[in-house]
């Protein structure tokens, strides 16, 4: 029996930290989290009312930031040949299983306010 | 009945981007995380055995990111009056909470880096 052979070896290390990285730096920046949220909340949904959706955006920011999350394979664009072209976004079903990392992220977060607050009120008290 | 009611409104969206935002400046960039996991798997430990945990990082930057961690509660700093003095990190109780959220994302993106690969075998077969 070789008790080493249950913990991570260094290569798993590395798959584990590439894997952090790739989350943290595909959810990182101001609106990648916003976008999808929007997304979730509305379906499938035209250009100009996500950004609607999606308050401070800059259009060509949005027009970005979706092309991102296309390359990433987590939103769908389709264009409609409607007069004039109608584009339409929404999350494909990788996109979807966002939705609960997002929701822990969120908690955690929420938790955290909570701890600080009260540790704040703790150091004057 | 008021069937708004349920939906959250603009200042609960307002407190959950907040949230989202707090964890993830807490949690980004390059050592955080790292040195958060080190220390899951280590327990209470001396500075430079902290420093070997977390291949790559400078004394002086590890310095700092502990800092941080533990002016958000996360870390606890313990300082031994040996000669020559010893000092001693651990995770709190509260940076035990980020245990699950960084299984999530490292989860997250485990099967995000599956998807990619085989989006990839798709295109070409």
């Amino acid at each position: 029996m070789n008790p080493k052979k249950d913990r991570p070896g260094p290569r798993d290390c590395k798959t584990e930290l590439i894997a952090i990285k790739d989350t943290m730096e595909l959810l990182s920046g101001k609106w990648k989290i916003q976008i999808v949220g929007a997304l979730m909340l509305t379906g499938r949904i035209r250009f100009m009312d996500l950004l609607r959706e999606t308050p401070g955006i800059a259009a060509k920011m949005l027009s970005k930031e979706l092309q991102e999350l296309e390359q990433n394979g987590l939103v769908a664009r389709s264009v409609m040949h409607t007069k004039p072209i109608t584009v339409e976004y929404e999350l494909t079903e990788h996109g979807q299983t966002l939705k609960r990392l997002i929701e822990e992220i969120r908690n955690w977060g929420m938790e955290h306010r909570k701890f600080i607050k009260a540790s704040i009120i703790n150091d004057f008290s």
